[in-house]
């Protein structure tokens, strides 16, 4: 497909017909030849304003043909369209009243970069983990025909999903479901061959293989209208003459439609970048009953020649020039005696990579994060060892399961709150065996922009109710690599480290490693009148709150637990006896995690210290940069001296 | 379909064949015509064992075919056999040497209800949620490419999954990445057609059609294995033959083929009964590259005509008379005075159909657990407001959120740790937004002979750290009712009630309803000894356990607190004041539950006094009796007595 760039040289683009949009009703009321003209629009402002404030670019720009289409064929907000995981959706806002406040995407009180229904009426649901768009549309397709509303129309019901999104089981969950309960759902692929990282599975190479066929394909969709519009096919005798066309089909391009196999109508696919194109197909398919599905080819990043280019790169890109195209991230450190830090994700990734070339047992998984995690370090490496699942961190769990089983020594690394989508996994198919995979989870705590459906606030706490498993969180980089290194080493059982995302306290990732004793935490600071136990690195923050306080005359003992299970009982058993307040501090929900943890151990143990804990609360906490949620939360250095303060004279230093 | 039976006169058969078989490797001696009296020798076992000692019989009698032609074609335990579910794994335990332990199944002590590694090494992966089979063999199948056993053969890596089980999302993602993995991974489809409760999704009418078209299945395949024979085509090049062959099919007869659309290799179907015939293809298939797929229909309950004509009443029939088939269950009360007690599960069933009745906005919905859960109640009413969406429990609650979120009132029916399946569908889908789903978690707690697999241990820990939601479990029917109306009629956002298969305390769901006060507990007995703080039906183990310490001069105060989240505080300021020793118990894991919540709580406030929790250890339990369990675990009366009394010398009643 040809690449076409719209003129990036003008910074402010003039926005004519955009600027007379504050819904998409005004919309509508333009000719549908002017809708070409409003994509370019849409581009320009999406370039101006991810250039200057990051979010989610490439996707975005993919989209635009097929949300504009939508808005006008379809009478949102009355008919509900669903977004699938939201990266796409910055066009949907722009259009739908919130173009003067785009600026604050993704930022403390701003837009959230993802669709929320909190926000806006055209946020029919909450996006933002993978594939839950099918599922969540059926239902209120469902809704729209058990409870109409009296005197209206018949609603209806629009699902976007990706095709990455669509190879989760959860996606493959709600299409089966709904080939076989009554409704009007539409289903709309958004299919661009390239989702976060780029797709795996052959449901991908299937959907590849589909748009191979479109001159067999559009001749079925104009015989199929022309019969229709004849009256010769009702929706209901449709069946049979659908059935030849696969035959024919089959016999012609020697392929299969899985969505027909599985009662879904099938069209497409079209090209999702010729938006009269779209808006015609989708007039004509709209009022049909039964679950449908439109199959766009988009191209990621379409619009932006650097990012059509490589648009793994452009996914997220931070800021960059729009005229030039040169991101920020790639520009050279400007002094050389300032190494920049390790993130954390690089040391895993290196680390792994060390670990892995001593021990042919260790195998890399991740579910569609290659990148995000830095498991591409040794994917590059051993691509032979490493397994990219696609959005599935259920199988992923399983998988590296059944690989332990037999002998290898799994790593799988995964985002803590898409791991929630492995749960029950970690429990029946690991911990109940004890099998030696080790859980490395990506964006533990507060993430900051990406909001209340990405922050890891649960895992200390779900976690530490499996039986058997063991869980920690490192404090440092050396940390890291030494828990994964008793992981690979010394320990033989179901072992998650968690950490953040962002920068840790190192420019290289070669500290020689050493085996941790399991269920041992260290002191870091010797102190009289509070005890803080923290996990995680927060230790950082609670050391510069121990300077805050020091001048304040409170003596701060802090330790670092580094396991949240087993429990480090010297520990506590030395807290306990000096009968001081105690503080826990974690990067985490404050029910049931580390302070849980604590409570329920000196409670049971018949101590009296009092307990006080600080952490995430128990609410979704919004968006923001991390410094600022943290502040919010009470957890960065002043909240927690302020903590140690009230807890002090024994007052609870919860809000 | 004939239907056959053993000579079910016999009532102790004679087991020649089986008698000599204390390993697979026995029976690989026999020649292949002796193994359909095997086949009639295993069923006579399972008739005579499951009529006296209860379990999951029609699955199993359904397999038998199948398990004697795979252990007799690969090389087990050698060769891996991962198990679906493992409710078709009897055959399969009473052949590799567990045929004299066989009476023990689903006891204390005994042996295992499900394949369970632990057990044995045939055993190779924990069974029980379904549709973990194609991750974790394919798991196996990569480790034995990766990790191969010097101077051994390829290790073959086998899948049994049934109709049911392969709707599952995870079978999906599993199938998803198996295509596109090098592997050997052979799956077997076990397909009868109606798993526990009738089959339900359009993968399932799919499958039933495949099977209208044997005849050109049995051409293809015999095709295939002439061609691979005469050297005419390699597995490299089968590609495009199995094309051509597709589309010749789909003009034959009309059909598409999903598992070749995700290039799993399709053969079948094959009568499953026909073990002959599964050795032979079995043989053909067994040293072919690549994942491949083996559809065996099969009838459920197969050799016992009662089974057979209700296969959904036999899948767990209890005890049962050999000859006639009548069920223990089945036969009319002894006493006409003593009315049965209801099971909660008929109480939560009929008392869905009251509110139903009188609110139009109520749906049900449930995964594949209609029976079992008494959802069958509203839907024998109300087909059309009753959802079962097949097991997928994620979809179910995803669904629900979406019909939530247009303003319907769905009610999920769903067992508790099944539940776990939709962990992060509760948090994104649901929770985030408030939306008013009540889910009524059903096999709460210790359910006994299913054992570890099946606890419901963990859900109140799980649940109490997620935002928004409110968690609730009654103590006996009437405040089941009064919650479930209250989540129907007062309340207006996620709603948890967890409450245990079995017996409750009436005879009739038929008390007058009411609105309860959310976070309200109820003061039980007063006391001025010790605190007993108790969620859920182990109420009545306090009050036993009470009336034992009265005897002892035990004084003892019982609050049930209805709800865990949110916490009663005017209960625990009360007992916070009272300065007495508290006791927690709970049918959930001490770990992050409600004696979790009541430690943060306590020494959160400042308050002193000790905290001592009973409940479910932080260990996977085996299967016993429910009695057997709590004695085990500490929480039955006897056990309750003692730890109130341990609290009230201040010491931890725990092990």
């Amino acid at each position: 497909m040809a690449t076409t760039t719209v003129d990036t040289n003008t910074s402010s683009a003039a926005t004519p017909l955009l600027d007379t949009i504050s819904s998409p009703a005004d919309m509508r009321r333009l000719p549908v030849e002017s809708l070409p003209q409003l994509c370019a629009e849409i581009r320009s402002v999406l370039i101006e304003e991810c250039s200057s404030n990051p979010g989610h670019f490439a996707s975005s720009m993919g989209a635009v043909e097929l949300t504009v289409a939508l808005h006008y064929v379809f009478d949102t907000p009355y008919d509900r369209l669903v977004w699938d995981v939201g990266h796409q959706a910055y066009g949907h806002k722009l259009l739908t009243g919130r173009r003067k406040s785009f600026h604050t995407n993704r930022t403390l009180g701003g837009l959230s970069g993802f669709p929320n229904p909190a926000e806006s009426p055209y946020d029919t649901f909450t996006a933002g983990h993978a594939s839950n768009s099918i599922s969540a549309a059926l239902g209120m397709a469902v809704a729209a025909r058990l409870n109409p509303e009296p005197g209206k129309p018949r609603r209806n019901t629009v699902a976007v999903i990706g095709d990455a999104s669509i190879s989760g089981g959860l996606a493959f969950e709600g299409l089966n479901n709904a080939a076989n309960t009554p409704n009007n759902l539409l289903i709309v692929l958004n299919d661009n061959d390239m989702s976060i990282d780029r797709n795996v599975g052959s449901l991908n190479s299937y959907l590849a293989h589909l748009t191979t066929s479109p001159g067999y394909n559009r001749m079925r969709y104009r015989l199929y209208k022309g019969l229709r519009k004849a009256r010769l096919v009702s929706d209901r005798s449709r069946g049979a003459i659908m059935r030849f066309n696969n035959s024919l089909k089959s016999l012609l391009v020697r392929e299969q439609n899985i969505f027909e196999g599985l009662n879904i109508r099938y069209f497409g696919p079209f090209d999702g970048h010729d938006v009269t194109t779209i808006v015609r197909v989708l007039t004509d398919i709209r009022d049909m009953d039964g679950p449908r599905l439109l199959h766009l080819r988009t191209v990621k990043g379409k619009g932006y020649a650097p990012a059509e280019t490589d648009p793994a790169k452009w996914h997220a890109p931070g800021k960059f020039d729009p005229s030039t195209g040169r991101r920020v991230c790639d520009e050279p450190v400007a002094s050389f005696s300032a190494l920049p830090k390790l993130k954390y994700q690089e040391v895993f990734g290196r680390t792994l990579l060390d670990l892995a070339e001593r021990d042919q047992r260790i195998v890399g998984i991740t579910a569609a994060m290659s990148t995000g995690t830095s498991m591409n370090i040794m994917q590059e490496k051993m691509p032979g060892r490493v397994f990219d699942v696609g959005i599935a961190e259920g199988h992923a769990v399983t998988f590296a399961g059944g690989l332990a089983k037999d002998g290898m020594r799994p790593f799988l690394a995964i985002y803590s709150s898409f791991l929630q989508r492995g749960y029950d996994h970690i429990i029946h198919d690991v911990a109940i065996q004890g099998l030696p995979v080790t859980f490395c989870i990506d964006r533990a705590g507060l993430v900051g922009e990406d909001g209340m459906t990405h922050h890891g606030a649960l895992d200390l706490a779900y976690l530490r109710s499996i039986p058997g498993m063991t869980v920690a969180a490192p404090a440092d980089a050396a940390t890291l690599r030494n828990l994964m290194f008793t992981a690979a080493n010394t320990y033989s059982g179901p072992f998650a480290i968690r950490y953040p995302r962002g920068n840790s306290d190192v420019t290289a990732a070669d500290s020689p490693m050493k085996p941790l004793t399991i269920g041992r935490g260290r002191k870091m600071a010797e102190g009289k009148d509070v005890a803080v136990l923290s996990i995680g690195t927060v230790a950082a923050d609670v050391a510069l709150a121990i300077d805050i306080l020091r001048d304040k005359g409170i003596s701060v003992l802090h330790y670092d637990m580094v396991f949240l299970k087993p429990l480090d009982d010297d520990i506590l058993a030395d807290v306990a006896a000096r009968g001081i307040p105690v503080v826990t501090v974690e990067d985490g929900t404050v029910n049931g995690g580390l302070g849980g943890a604590i409570a329920e151990w000196m409670t049971a143990h018949g101590h009296t210290s009092p307990v006080y804990r600080l952490g995430i609360p128990d609410a979704f906490v919004t968006q923001g940069t991390p410094a600022q949620l943290k502040h919010i939360c009470g957890f960065d250095a002043e909240g927690i001296a302020h903590g140690i303060s009230r807890a002090h004279s024994h007052a609870d230093p919860q809000p």
